[in-house]
Formats: structure tokens, C-alpha cells, sequence
């Protein structure tokens, strides 16, 4: 005897969730993560870029990534070239996420792609992808949410949460995120 | 010769505090949270379920905890059925947390129940209980501040800072979290 | 042939940084850092005042460092007197950090030195001190951006972030803090 009008997370069905990769890969992943990308025991760059490549990333040259990274899923996570990733950032890509060229996502910032429908007694599970377009500047402790898209030199300032779309060449602050200025380079 | 009307550290006196448990029973579970329940090695459920309740937690039924979850003293933890602890969730309960059933704290949230006073001299340590009620939501990153009760099937988005009690059925975010709209459920 | 309008982080050119230390001393301090400061397996605060200060941080007496601190640079450090550094608190100083006596800075705390000159195609290093005035207290989760100075005995609150200068003797909430009240202290 259900009230259908509260939350039933025993009756949470998470079948539709499509992780990628294998069993095996998952698991392996899952160590490699733990022990090699999220320590600080090992600040090689060289070797993420080759374990990134192998578990399924789309990796472009120069990428430098710090220690203390957590990665879920690497088979959904696309890089172009010359992309930094901070200490201790932490890409949560249950869907897709994709960085584009030339971006910078600092120390601590996080980059969510799943929610929960919280109008269902079920609390289902919604996933939706992250784009980080060419150029972008996620701050230290930024909070990118699911299903945005940052726009091609769009900034998002420290600690700030990005919680719709960020307009291409604009700087956004706040929680939420509002517009504060342009970007102009010279 | 202290002025009286600056802080002075040097006097903070805790001897009030009850910790709680037994030393022996603090030491050891300092080192079960730092090895086994901050670890990401372990993501076993049925053993950090097992361990909680050694400790003194009260945990229902279906309880799912995820890795890097840090929590500071079982023995203060109350958890209903169906719960789920995401990843790097941070129980820092220094006073009784109590977490209702089918509550969802979801990968990086803070449940905080210390603070100071911060009009005396000697910083006095303030700890108040938090309150999670049945069918609440606190979403990832999220900060709910110590005295703070959410009602029931209240959802907290992600990176929002619960300082005040969350009515029931509602939806808050930001920073200081505001309530933005009811939480229907279907 | 660079657009000159857009980020081209491959010509980002960090020669002008100067991290201090020596090569050697910066190579141990990293796995210190990550061995002894960032785990929780040595909650001694003798062993890491004297850690501190064999690499060249300057620490005045009673100082509590609680686990999981990371620390950058500790020869870009100054602390004084009876002063309490919390649980995960981050100290990102690529800039010098100087904090007074009795201050506190709660467990999440982060101190963030580096931002980066977006108005530049080669995204330039801008690394710029903080200081956390005598008395002052940084809440849990709080973040003081590069350049902010924190007067004696301001308060920012948790999750809060201090974009700019705190006025001494006033409380700041939200992100971006504003003040919000005068402390006074009995």
C-alpha cells in the first residue's frame, strides 16, 4: 500500500541506465580510478593521457591533468587539445561529456550530469550530457550542472554553479550562475 | 590582560563536549572512516552497513553508501530504510544526525552540526542536531547547516546551503538556499 | 596562425612563476604533502608544526592542523599563534598566505591564490596573496579568493565566498559574501 505521493526508493529502477563499457572494464576502471587518478602518488601526466585512451577517451595532444581526479566513466568523456584539468576535479559523466579545445577547468570544480526526477514516486534516474565548448574557463570549485553547455570562451567564475546554458564569450558568477560582464581577448 | 572583545583561541575550553562512545571505540572508528568508508577500495555496502551498526548507528533496511563518504561518529547517526549515501558525502555529526526513510543524500553533500560562538571571547563550541525527513533529497554538493531540519520530501538542489528548516514538499536552492517551488509527486 | 581573439592555452608560458624552494625540497614537500598532510592516518599536530616549519613555514605556538589538509607551498605560508586549520581545508598558495593568531578555518575551507588573466589569449598566471587577519574565523566550505584580505575578526560564513576584502569586525554571508552584520564580542 504505496502512497503513491511520496518518494519510494525501493521501487528505483535503474535497468534503462546504460554505462558503457564492459563489466570488466567498468571494474577495472573503477581501481584505476581510485589508485591512480585520484591519488597524488603519481603526477604524470603521460600515463593518465595512455589510460584515458585506453579505458575509451577521445583525447587530443597536450593535456595535462593534476592529481586527485575522480573520472567516472572514461569511454564518455571526449578532450580536445591543450586542455588542463585541475587537482582534484571531478568529472561525474554518467552521460557524455565533452571538452572542447583550450579549456581550463580549475582545481575542485564538478562537472554533474545526473539528476532524479523528484515528481516520480520512483525517483528515476535523468542523465543528461555536458558540453565545455572550445576556450571555456570552469573556476576552482565551479559546479557545471546536467545538460549544460558552456558556450566558446565562456567563464564561469570560482564556486560558482552553472545551472543553465553560459553564453558564448561572457563571464558568469553566482549561485546560480547570472551573466556579469563580456569576455573580450585581446 | 586578554582584551576581552577579540578572540582568544588559547582559552577554548571543549571539556562540555560529549563525544560519545568509549576512547577506544573513537580511535578505532577514526581509523574504520579513514580506511575503509573514506577509501574508495571497499565499495562493499553490506560491510560499512555491518560496521555502522558495530559502532552504534541505528541503519534500516537497504542502506546504499558510496565511497569517500566521511562520517564522524556512528554512534550519532540515526538512518531509516532505503537510503542512499552518495559518494564523498560528509556526515560531520558532532550532534545526532537523523535521517528519515527513502532520503537520497546524493555525491558530495555536507551535513554540518558544529559551529561557534562567535560573540565570545573563548569561540564556544555550538552543536546542534540535523533532521533529514522521509522522502527528502539533498542534492550533490549541498550544505545543510547545523540545527537544520528538512521536512519531508523537501529537496535541497545541488550546491544550495539549507541555514534554515526546509519545509516539507518544497524545492529550495542557492546560497542562502530560498524555497522556489512545491514538490509535487505522481 | 592563432586567432588572437581566442585562448591558445598551448602558448601559456608560466616562466615568470616563482615557486620558491628548491627542485629537492619542492619534490619532498609534494609527498609530504600527500602522505602525511592529506591522509587521515596521522592525526598528529607535533609531527606536522615541525614538518611545517623544517620546510620553511613560519608557525607561532598552539597550532591545531587537523587530517586531510593539502597545502601547496609551505615556504609561502606565515601563521601565528594558537590558530586551528580544519579537516580537508585546502591552502592553494601559489601566493603567500598569511594568517594571524586565533584564527580559525574550519573543515572545507579553501584559500585560493591563482586566477588566470582571461583578457589574454595565452592565459597568463595571476597569483596574488591573501591574508586572514587576527581573530578572523573562514566557516566550513568557505572560499577567500586571490588578493582578499580578511580583516581582524571578520566572519565568513559557511560556504561562503569572499570575493573581495572582509571589513574587520563584520560577519559575510553568501556567494558572493556580503555583509550581513557587525560582530561583537563579549
Amino acid at each position: 500500500m504505496e502512497n503513491s505521493n511520496t518518494t519510494d526508493l525501493s521501487r528505483f529502477d535503474n535497468r534503462h541506465f546504460q554505462p558503457g563499457g564492459s563489466s570488466l572494464s567498468r571494474l577495472l576502471w573503477f581501481y584505476v580510478n581510485a589508485l591512480v587518478f585520484r591519488s597524488y602518488l603519481f603526477p604524470f601526466y603521460g600515463m593518465k593521457r595512455f589510460l584515458l585512451r585506453a579505458f575509451g577517451a577521445k583525447v587530443g595532444v597536450g593535456l595535462i591533468i593534476k592529481p586527485g581526479v575522480n573520472i567516472k566513466y572514461p569511454w564518455k568523456l571526449a578532450i580536445g587539445n591543450h586542455v588542463w584539468i585541475g587537482e582534484q576535479v571531478w568529472i561525474d559523466n554518467l552521460a557524455q561529456v565533452t571538452i572542447g579545445s583550450h579549456v581550463c577547468i580549475s582545481q575542485g570544480a564538478f562537472l554533474l550530469t545526473g539528476n532524479h526526477d523528484y515528481s516520480k514516486s520512483t525517483f528515476d534516474l535523468i542523465t543528461k550530457p555536458i558540453v565545455i565548448s572550445n576556450g571555456a574557463w570552469i573556476g576552482a570549485q565551479g559546479l557545471v550542472c546536467p545538460g549544460v553547455t558552456c558556450g566558446e570562451h565562456a567563464v564561469l567564475t570560482a564556486k560558482s554553479n552553472a545551472t543553465k546554458d553560459l553564453e558564448a564569450f561572457f563571464v558568469y558568477a553566482g549561485n546560480p550562475a547570472d551573466k556579469v560582464k563580456a569576455r573580450q581577448i585581446q
